[in-house]
């Protein structure tokens, strides 16, 4: 990898705000891409190894001012309301430059934003992404935009440096983060549901590997059956992939978008309520696949 | 197709009793398989074309006596009971016969049949089948079997002429019964998932098409997920591949036996009530994903 | 008491079949109100006291042939059934007899006896009471009757001679279970709504006996309230007054008659759910009132 | 009424703040009982009558900063915040004053203002009501408050002007609107149970009044089952008691209440799917009873 490729920061530098986990893979891909890339996160120590890479850091949320294209990827609605507000990075930003939003934020707080930024003339992408951390690191990411074409087709290198496809979901800012919510929600009515086929073959003698393996030949060859099967099958919960209060974080921003279009969601509450249920139980710290932890337990599995 | 080869009706023939939908187009594929057929239906005139190309027509139930291999594949419990005590099948069958239920019935008859044939020495095998009409034309049906391994290797012969694959699910016969039971679960949940999903995005201005293309796309390419994502995304709840009624029938069976296993499925419980609702909003003669129209209908969507 | 009443039995004795603990009760009080009473039950040594009491113990069921009225107060719908069909008290009772069916049976089956004794000419009565014990014992039932008017007319003495109170409920009998397993189902949801509010309050740092007496003292003044809220607030599930299992066959047989009326009923559901749940969790033995084990079950509290 | 009393404002002087249907009966009493008062509304016109009793119009939030005690009767978490913080009157108040919240309000924001309040020295008296406009004109609310003893104390005059018992419930003030909650929780899930048995009993063939009867004249004999069992019975949704978008508003505190202590409460959901379909369906203006209309419409019935 180059090691000295921005002793002249390019006004043109990508600002990517936000090193966690998933930040910091997606980062250092588009450092990899050879793209030049401003730095900032909370914790700064979370970034020395870019900047040891390629990345500049930056003084500060507003120090991003000058970058044409800032990603953020933060924790949640709140973490990113401090960023463009608190931190003054919407505001920073010029006319004409583009805000691209990768968490996964609340639908209503997107629609907020997207009047927010067109009122300053700054282009809103969100661009919520599929994919765990490990999908990051290789840039195996399944990135969902949405926002007007052209600053979509402007990030579009960038996306290309992290993901492995793009899909383009309209021009609303929101339609991205419903769809990546949508997306979560029927990730978990399926482990719900594979949960509850679990206890009823399993009291009846029959083993969940064998009803696994049934479907996943025939009708459920798809890849979400394969690996939740498996972790419902062997009630195997730790380690947390997607941690328990971050499924129940997503399932209630699913009903609050349901509701903020009177849409009812049964099978949305349903999870949720399984999700409370599996934090009072002590999977706080376990998979959200504790779903099936929460089913066997009523069945008085232990 | 040959036209006169069994006219002297071997003593070993294959006694097939229910020539509905499945199962005429499954002793069809026997017959062409050139696998001696002895059929009986309650109204004779199913069988006529079948007696064209070979079948013999049994006088009555009690007249399978003879056969080594007994398949049944009528309507639902009552059905069957009335088949096997009350049309007298079980004390006609000789010791050593294998009687096949393709049947989707109850766990609880399975568990009760069991007894019954072993009293009497006759072996029983359930292999209910996955797969509509049009894969029993085509014997691609799925056949999904339990059973002694003695009896189902001498079933399979006829397995191979009806289906694409067989699967051995264990030697209680109920545990087939409660595999396919738990698929149809699988499909139904799958279905209410794919319904609340797009009231969702639809209300949130984004196309369910859209959805479903990332989803098959992505995490969830399976067939299924190609099927239903269609048929909820068109709403097209007609004609039904699946009939509401026999949804409705089957999910009380898995509910029954999930309550006789003391294990409570609240997402069955779910797609239950949300089946009968199908049924009072005029419904009953659609496919059984009009789940969907309930679900939308609920959102005020009409 | 009266020692030696009816060393003549006179032709009109009331039959009484079932002496369960209600059936005795009932008809311990019949006795008590000089009333003729020839009874059976399985058990006959369970009508030893009463025989003692004057009553007059039939020969088998069909001996109940010469009574104008015949009360059933059985187990269920497979003992009622038996005691009709298998044990012949329908085809030997006389045209213009009366039977008074004071058992929680299916509304399906209300509907078919309807038929079946109409056929005869016996006049049928749905009768089920509410009450435990120790209402029976001291004659302080309700009554719910459905039926003929001159039909009930000719039982009220014997409803008198029972219960605190009769309601007549139209003339077509099933519509007395109808009442009575709506009021079961409504006993349920309040100790379903109770156990949840109780979870709530009590992880809020107030207790359910706060809430019960506000409760009690407001708005929710009624025995019921007092009865249940007490309860949940004690987590006193046992002794028994309703036993779980006889609580989840009451609200299966709600659920049946709702989907027999296309009437989806999720909070039926969900309340069948959590009994089944009692049931796995070890509270087979318990009041029906442990669905406040399982709400605080899945809230963590033990 | 007396017509000049308080041309010298006492600097004891009630502060009220929030004057829609409840909080303008509220005042009007206090002034009955010959209480001094200073008014503030946001819309100030909504105030004349009651200045014309007697009350003094405060010139702004922060001129409260006088009042021993100020009480606000404001619409939701944000106006209440909005007062507080916003408005400056709790920076206004001095140290050593109580402030009395009569809202709804949500549990995490009465948390968040014990602590607000403690820190300035403030007293947090949290009081909300039960009882509808007309039964706070008639100064016979249920008054539900929770706080320091002393704090309570020196309010118990005003609640007795308003209402027509003050229930304690403890010293944190967050359990004033916890057991609030609670209680909104169990009406809903009464009107709930009632319209699901309406169904049941109206498809086969028995008037819902008829089970009204017999439920309000034996075990349910309380206020609220006379007042809904009614309303079920009749469907009349309108006008509006409390309406439907309110009801939904506060179930949707519950649950958040309930996710805040990792309690689970499905019959809540339940509650919170059937009023967001309400609003899709059409009855955003009719009262939160509505989750009959609800019910009835996936029994097909209209």
């Amino acid at each position: 990898m180059n090691t000295k490729p921005n002793e002249n920061v390019p006004s043109n530098a990508v600002g990517f705000i936000g090193l966690g986990n998933m930040g910091h893979a997606m980062a250092r891909n588009l450092l990899a891409a050879r793209l030049p890339v401003k730095i900032w996160n909370r914790t700064a120590a979370k970034g020395d190894d870019l900047v040891a890479t390629g990345a500049v850091r930056a003084s500060g949320i507003a120090d991003m001012a000058g970058c044409d294209i800032v990603i953020t990827m933060v924790s949640d609605d709140a973490a990113l309301c401090q960023t463009l507000f608190g931190g003054g990075l919407l505001d920073a930003m010029k006319p004409g430059a583009v805000h691209v939003s990768m968490s996964t934020i609340s639908v209503a707080l997107a629609e907020q934003l997207s009047k927010e930024h067109e009122r300053r003339g700054v282009a809103l992408v969100c661009a919520p992404v599929m994919g765990r951390p490990d999908a990051a690191v290789a840039a195996k990411l399944f990135i969902l935009a949405a926002g007007a074409d052209a600053a979509i087709d402007r990030c579009q290198p960038m996306f290309d440096a992290m993901g492995q496809r793009t899909f383009r979901l309209g021009v609303e800012p929101k339609s991205a983060v419903v769809v990546k919510l949508s997306v979560n929600f029927l990730i978990a009515a399926l482990i719900e549901s594979l949960s509850e086929a679990s206890v009823l073959v399993t009291k009846h003698g029959v083993s969940m590997h064998t009803l696994v393996d049934l479907l996943t030949s025939t009708l459920f060859s798809a890849p979400v059956y394969k690996t939740y099967g498996a972790i419902v099958a062997d009630q195997r919960y730790r380690p947390a992939g997607f941690p328990t209060p971050l499924g129940l974080k997503d399932m209630s921003l699913v009903l609050d978008a349901a509701r903020g279009a009177n849409a009812p969601m049964p099978l949305g509450s349903l999870i949720r309520d399984h999700l409370i249920a599996a934090m009072a139980l002590g999977y706080a710290d376990a998979d959200w696949s504790s779903l099936g932890a929460v089913v066997a337990h009523n069945a008085g599995i232990r």
